[in-house]
């Protein structure tokens, strides 16, 4: 079978790998969809991001789904044919954290494609894939391109549900990358009443608005444009940061009132923040990291069309073009989610 | 001015009352519609509830929209001729209650058409009334009929941002009125994955349905449905309980998963509840009543037609007709809301 | 070995039993002390409690700390010689409900002398006791007797966690057996600021005093002296409601201000509540049920000086008169926490 | 009577203003003692912070106490010669966060001795002071200097109060002034069960270690001792930051485990962070500022003897003196909380 590797910064190939039978309670999934993340392009055009690099030849990717091929022994909730997400969250199940529950910041974790580890955890971009069966969520009644949005939509879930209720509230975010845009789709389907985004790119505002955002703010046009929400202690109830730059940060802090919450999701390095205004309106700042059980959330709403996550893909290349693939994506201006079909 | 006015159960009348000049803050409003609230019923069925008793004549209704036909001193934001909902919540501003915020919870509130203190508020069902600019909040865009919506809405949105985040969860609605269809709009505004819906009605459950639930249990004819929810401790996460029934409640506990949040909105007298459940399972029940700044977040949420309560109106009835317009609001095997035109 | 066995109700004896050697990740302790509690209590006098019957003859127990006497291969962080107490929880650690960290709702946990699941799951009353070296918890610094209290201690010590923060707050308890005197322990710990404790039985009082209570009072002298904290919608922020019975919860209710937390501890069966009251001042009710992480959080309190259990603790019987540690126990009118001395 | 004014940085004069008598419900305050704060030595020594700057004669202070003198019309709940705990807090009570409750969020807050609207709020170091009754707090058997230490005690409160629960947990302090070593009073009442704290002046941690901490750090000579703490994700769960530098808040979050909270109190200006570790350990970082309803708390924990700040108060200066009294809270190296003696 043929899979997607990166061996450094900008060499990225297709490439021969061995498959594999199912063991008990695994699957054997044929790809179908793959979403490119960010994650991914940051393999791709840096070899990796702050202290992780690449040091070894990695199989990308970690937004994916197929068709069951085949089940392992003691897997009878799954039956060859059928479409499934695969998550790509991988915690032990055992360590302090999972043991709390908070599976996502599992000491352990081994989540698709990312090179924290060594040896790097193999990613998800191959025709073939064995899996745990509680990995795989059955996604009938969705395209495979709609189920390959499970993971990043549950990002956006769970940064949701981490912001508490959302009814009625006004909702500002900034950076409308696929997480962003998915980040507006879940705070509308959480009966955010409001929602303001802030981009750069007038492509991805336009997503932003499609997405559900009631009004679009082109930062580059209008870089003090935030200023007038700002009146009065501030406007917001909620943000989602989702560009990981101080500016963006910065700049929407002083639109939030007091009591405010801020949810942090684009991954920045360190970063200047106005803590003094952090302090005095008693904002609550709050990390939010991939996702565990919204996995199956995602799913859920996706099938019962409480969300609609199409709009957001904006591009499918066959597997055969991968690199393309990452060229578009690396494109802001004409690109939201770019996949690649493998099937 | 005509007033719809209650003497004692079963004596309603339509009786003429002097109108008034709007204070400064003040404006009159000319009545448009007016929604009959179980409350209401209450009094026109049994002359009050527990120890809450008519002892003087007194004007009914609290669900009201209309027009505003002139303005006091000062009122600068609102002209004759907007459509405004009114809100029928009268809190002081200065006890210990509203000093914290909880504004629901004055200890000298003045809600429309009570008959708790003594002399009793006079209610909102006239063909003018002097309200405070406070309670009116512009609702251009929307219908009289849907205005007067605004008020039972509250009372949902209140009850869903107390019952914390929803977003992909398990709803239970127990009793279909008014109430709970609307419990069932907000819960699914603020993305409940799943909701199932109770009554023994078979046009409760018909709006239901429409209102959003996946699924609707007619308990007449199947008293045990619920049992199916009960395995593995239970399944729900959270309940709205709006018959204020204790076989209602108890029997909803069964299906509730542990750590599952019951919103009990229904008002019943004292309750037989099975408490060791409640105990074992950690569940936790939280009343709910009124509502205070989600009558804003109802006008918004309908205006931006992110909630739509129109398939909730079951009945129009002229005032001349206001006494039908109850016996229909009695009558649950046709009606859901009943509300009265006034112009 | 010797080990405290119930057969039926008011036929407990004192028999031997087999001992054992530890298994990988085991330890054998040598038992030290023992806590009398309520349940022990009702398989004595009844035979059980609701539909939870003995079926076989059970050995009792689960407060109890002793000295690890061998450990397994693999448990290298307890020697022989030390003082542990023993939480007698053991949940699986897979099911859905251990996944998400709510360990004490596993749905197949095997708690410590308890008849829920047949065959029984045997307790911990027994001279010598196989247990996992992560139920056993390092007591230096204790006395034998403390550490027997860590379990009810914990019990205190989960329901002061749900109740949320408690600085400086206004806490009544209802019902002073050993549940409700380590419940104002443990909200005393917790910052309350001002703690009342009700019960029919002086002698409860005067432990509930002890343990820190600012006001104690007999309310089969004075049975309407909460009436005096319902003024203005009532006094109490939190209630600790721990004798389970529906006339204490009632009465209590009407002295807890709106959105008052009650705390259900006492394990009644089904109870009468005054639901209207719960729903109009917006109440939050929850169960609270055993513990789980919160048992090595008391020892570490004990420990370190910071919670003192020793007051609570009124009568030591040697392991030979254990049916007499049973009746006195039964006498609320002298005794607090008995327990039984196995060394 | 004489009064503590600030011309300019470094002017610091004891003049003679006109005191008042009480309008009604006022009451005019003999002061007894007043506690010196970091504001008041920004505004002695730089003149004010950030944008904060004087512009005209101010009277410093607001960590007050007295004997009432007399009352004005309408004041029954105090006596002539009453020790009061004086707050200078005094929120407008009307507008929008007033309205929520967040009166510490006033839009038209005059908190004593503040430099921020123009004309400057004149503070409470002077020998008489006009109050509304409502700022008096009744402080019977405390001292008059501990009646002064209200107001700090009510900033260390506020914030443990927006931590959430304590009970056993792991706390971590960052600056050991005044609010820090105040925050370790709290956070032991709170139920902390084990805190360590860090500063770089042995003098601090002296008084860190007397207020409650377990260990003390001192940073200036262990610069990495926090790292011990890091391993597996880290190991506390709340942080109090009182130091208002990004060195150390960079520094603790290393050390605090996912999911934890960071109460932000110290008041610094733009602070670079390490954001990708709060976002993926996903930190919970929550500004605290001032205080409100805590402020009764704080003299009700005092009183009740819950809680000992004596030993936090190292120096009373008579008014005479008044300048020493700043020279010396200046001096780090050997005081602590410095307060005047005005009677």
């Amino acid at each position: 079978m043929r899979a997607i590797v990166i061996h450094e910064a900008g060499d990225l190939r297709v490439e021969n790998r061995e498959s594999g039978a199912p063991g008990p309670g695994e699957v054997r999934v044929r790809l179908a969809a793959g979403g490119v993340c960010g994650s991914d392009l940051h393999y791709y055009n840096h070899g990796g991001f702050g202290s992780v690099r690449l040091r070894e030849p990695m199989i990308l990717g970690h937004e994916v789904s197929g068709h069951v091929a085949e089940v392992g022994e003691g897997v009878d909730d799954l039956a060859p044919g059928e479409l499934v997400a695969v998550s790509p969250s991988r915690p032990c199940g055992v360590c302090r954290f999972c043991g709390e529950g908070l599976h996502n910041q599992c000491l352990n974790m081994r989540f698709y494609g990312s090179a924290m580890p060594f040896p790097h955890v193999q990613g998800a971009f191959r025709e073939e894939l064995i899996a745990d069966a509680s990995q795989c969520v059955r996604a009938d009644g969705l395209s495979a391109a709609e189920a390959a949005m499970a993971e990043p939509l549950s990002v956006g879930l769970h940064a949701t549900r981490r912001a508490g209720e959302l009814l009625g509230k006004r909702v500002l975010v900034t950076g409308c990358g696929p997480i962003g845009v998915l980040a507006i789709v879940a705070a509308r389907r959480a009966g955010a009443g409001e929602i303001v985004a802030t981009d750069l790119v007038p492509n991805a505002l336009k997503h932003a608005a499609a997405a559900g955002a009631d009004r679009t703010i082109d930062m580059s046009e209008s870089p003090d444009a935030l200023d007038a929400y700002a009146a009065d202690k501030g406007y917001f109830e909620v943000l989602y940061e989702c560009s990981g730059t101080a500016g963006a940060l910065s700049n929407a802090i002083g639109a939030m009132r007091p009591r405010g919450v801020v949810m942090q999701l684009g991954l920045g390095g360190d970063m200047t923040v106005p803590m003094m205004q952090i302090t005095v309106k008693e904002l609550d700042l709050r990390g939010s990291f991939r996702f565990h059980e919204e996995f199956g959330t995602a799913v859920k709403l996706m099938r019962s069309g409480l969300v609609d996550v199409k709009p957001v893909i904006s591009h499918t290349i066959p597997l055969d073009d991968a690199e393309l693939a990452f060229r578009i994506a690396n494109d802001r201006s004409q690109s939201m989610k770019t996949q690649i079909a493998f099937a």
